[in-house]
């Protein structure tokens, strides 16, 4: 369970938590590698989600599993690029949760990954959710918290209550 | 300021914030940019921290500034790659902080950082403070903040002291 005074900073009324689908670079999992790595080196993201024609959440694309796919022990074979699908290197293996989350499991997967895909029963990417936007509610916590509130250590009869 | 209190729990006594130089990959100014691809295929993190013969810092390099500096509007020249030194395209302008750093200003910069380096007066690289670590400190916050300490909003009595 998360405090919930604590919670109240960390997320932020104003600003939406998850980034949403719409603002959110993907390819396709029929793209072949040459596409996605222009989208990767357009995009700031270092990995993107990966969607099936129906905008179902498939994997995630990075860089570097492109690299790892065209390179073997002696050379990068370059022509590859455009014979492989992405389908065929994708991590299949992504974080995510439901619209309906408990923002303790997001913190937790944040620590490990640098962002959770938001999907829906269908399976219908919604969204992200960033590093970045719970870094904001950490400074928020670590400036206004005390400022707001009064804190005290609990005493004997406190934690027996 | 942080709050005293958010500050102790935020940063755990029993890990070390700054992952030490020795356990971050680094390429040289003087690299090829094939060496640093491969170098960042291998490595976890999608950009590494560039640094000259004495060990200073000097800039950084990611996967998309190697792929935007062989390309143009017509295709990618892969044969370029053994040829541009890593120097040519880092980016110098890194966010970095010295080693007595305040966790006020390193909070602030992982907001839109993956990493901050640390060096020293010299520019010697010591090492980086990644988002991950901060955010097991928020996962200890959310979770143990108002179990630990008794929280109460401020009377006004208290605001005007």
């Amino acid at each position: 369970m998360i405090g919930e005074k604590i919670k109240s900073i960390l997320i932020d009324k104003d600003n939406q938590l998850v980034k949403s689908a719409d603002q959110v670079a993907v390819v396709g999992t029929k793209n072949r590698l040459n596409h996605a790595l222009l989208i990767l080196t357009t995009d700031k993201y270092s990995l993107v989600p990966v969607l099936d024609e129906k905008s179902r959440m498939q994997g995630l694309i990075s860089m570097p599993s492109i690299m790892q796919a065209i390179m073997d022990i002696e050379d990068v074979h370059f022509e590859k690029l455009g014979k492989i699908n992405v389908e065929d290197i994708m991590d299949k293996d992504f974080p995510f949760v439901y619209e309906d989350f408990e923002l303790e499991n997001v913190l937790h997967m944040l620590v490990n990954h640098a962002f959770i895909t938001v999907i829906d029963e269908e399976r219908i990417f919604k969204g992200i959710i960033t590093r970045s936007e719970i870094l904001k509610g950490t400074n928020r916590i670590a400036h206004e918290f005390e400022r707001i509130y009064d804190v005290r250590e609990k005493t004997t009869t406190d934690s027996i209550k």
